[in-house]
């Protein structure tokens, strides 16, 4: 162990035992430090002392471009620089537009089930309503959707909350049909959306989903981030903001004037990586292992819960979401599984429905522990059939 | 030019005229590239990737305590790294205090005069409800912050914003004796109290202010920054909070939870540039420059304005604060004032008073443009004056 590695970077470290499934955190062998230095290199290049400045607003201008191109090439579409505002990542970028955009008691509109943290941030942080709008496999119940919105229709959501693809916890992606179509009723119905998009570059083999919702709707804020793509630590994402009206209420914020640019030393970082071409690579990386992963922990499940459990192998993203068949329930196994740690299905549901689903991540863990992991779900499912049984 | 400058790092450049003594920014000689790649140099040592993955919630351990041993020389006073908390600066602290701690229309006292982007930070982008108490020369004015209280007491502010050291726009103190007397109307009323101390380091010879008002009252959140010692560019800061019940409402947050501790990467960088002994150094530096600076500007305000203002020459902090002379006005200045910039009176009042102040900062330029920035300003007070005994 090195000097460094006594430095004690994350007490959260994840233990080989139990496994933690739960854990939605990049595997260590997806956390480039070569490719961090690429970027500490570049910094390291810069003669102009104004970078250490407060910085432009929306994030600086040579980052932006840069950022922009990345994102032509990775969508095939443009990407216009002055679409884009860096954010500390996707929770920098909610909070940052709840703080704008409502007022205490708002509400907002989520997915059934949706990312749990995000619920946190609305209800415990900013005291908003949240109201819960059902998933199907092709992402969010629209006709459910409607139904909601012509009920509240006074004084309606202030905004949607969708992760349109690969969402967070059921890998579904919303489809081109039905962003289209909810394009349609955020006009319709007067609503703007919140897009997190962490998962969009994440797809496994020819999986390319649809574009960012941003482009289907002026309505819509597309949030991404390096996270995932690149490594959590960074804290950097962007927002691609289409509606002026919409680019100007952060642009005018009160936090930005104050603040200057979100972190313009990071974006420094991460604009040498992007120049030194070697995001697309580690993106290609990633999705190598996430699809082997996922592969890997889908047969395990079918092997061993087959009996159990149903679910639909993603093509994208970090999560298995597993129905239970009747009558088991996720906090029924929860009572004494072993050695093993998944996401019950209430955490991801506002109203604490959900109990019939559990969230299993395969992005940290890889075989063995996955095998190990499902054997001891396997184990107190069979444990819970026995006692029923009895 | 390297190609490295036409990255556009800040489109907000400072220009030589006008000469802007509105701008609250270190000059460029206050930006110390030599140091960041000293910083750069540790994180390129670093060989644990968990480096870059989400990272402990309130800043990862061996930052915390690299920083809390900073502190520790400076203060000369205990300081934990439990207690330490690292944000994004202290805009990112302020708002992320404002999300946790107030809803819609919570009352805020603020100082009259205050930082006028905290005044927006806390009206335009929370809508909370901010009430003005005056500042004197040895800080708050306690006895009408008192009658604000009695007068308030249901409900009674949320908290109280105040700027306790080198405060912006009067670079005032508030003594030690007052922080003992406001940390007991703290308890008496039932109110904490948000510091914003980023001044709190530079103070100009032997001039050492009071300990942080964290140090006098559990009830004080102490926020730091690096943006005034180091450089703004790494939107880094820490809250120092010593109430356990406080604490733990950040460290259980939604935000928090979701997002992992704020930018590791950049925790990182700063944790070489602390450990490489260079803080102290830039420190001094900075203080040489600013103090230097100071005198110099209130040497030309003294010989050219002593006819039209008073002030108060400073011992630490970036800002002369000017009283205009009856029967003159900032505003009236504004109308017709050239080739100089500086923050009318108003900027600084929740109310839109102090129009016969202004702030002039000492921190981005030096002597010559003093020189004829103040110039310009008295050419305009000349021009009033003449109109005035028409």
């Amino acid at each position: 162990m090195s000097s460094a590695d006594a430095e004690k970077y994350g007490q959260y470290e994840v233990p080989q035992r139990p496994v933690k499934l739960s854990v939605g955190q990049p595997g260590l062998n997806m956390l480039p430090l070569d490719i961090l230095q690429k970027g500490l290199q570049y910094v390291n290049s810069v003669t102009d002392p104004r970078l250490l400045q407060y910085g432009d607003i929306p994030g600086y201008g040579g980052f932006r471009t840069s950022l922009a191109s990345f994102l032509e090439v990775e969508y095939k579409e443009k990407v216009e620089p002055e679409q884009l505002f860096v954010t500390h990542g996707v929770t920098g970028a909610l909070a940052f537009y709840c703080s704008l955009f409502t007022t205490t008691g708002s509400t907002v509109f989520v997915e059934e089930p949706t990312y749990f943290l995000a619920i946190n941030i609305f209800k415990q942080d900013f005291r908003l309503n949240v109201v819960s709008i059902p998933m199907t496999p092709t992402g969010l119940d629209l006709e459910a959707l409607e139904k909601a919105l012509v009920h509240d229709k006074a004084p309606g959501p202030k905004f949607l909350y969708t992760i349109p693809t690969f969402h967070n916890p059921t890998s579904y992606t919303l489809s081109h049909e039905k962003r289209v179509a909810l394009a349609k009723l955020a006009d319709t119905y007067n609503f703007n959306i919140v897009a997190d998009e962490v998962y969009q570059m994440l797809y496994f083999d020819s999986a390319k989903p649809p574009l960012p919702l941003c482009y289907y709707t002026d309505r819509a804020v597309s949030i991404g981030s390096f996270s995932k793509i690149l490594a959590p630590a960074f804290r950097l994402g962007w927002m691609q903001i289409r509606s002026k009206e919409i680019l100007d209420v952060f642009l005018k914020s009160g936090q930005m004037d104050s603040s200057g640019g979100n972190s313009p030393v990071t974006q420094a970082i991460v604009h040498g990586i992007i120049k030194s071409n070697s995001l697309f690579d580690n993106i290609e990386k990633d999705k190598t292992v996430l699809s082997s992963n996922c592969k890997e922990l889908s047969n395990e499940v079918t092997t061993q819960l087959s009996k159990y459990v149903e679910f639909i192998e993603p093509s994208g993203g970090y999560f298995l979401w597993l129905k239970l068949k009747e009558p088991y329930t996720a906090s029924k196994i929860l009572e004494g599984v072993e050695d093993v740690t998944f996401v019950a299905g209430t955490r991801f549901s506002a109203y604490g429905s959900c109990d019939d689903y559990l969230r299993l991540s395969f992005s940290y863990y890889s075989k063995e522990d996955f095998a190990y992991g499902v054997g001891q779900i396997k184990k107190r499912l069979e444990a819970i059939e026995a006692e029923n049984t009895k």
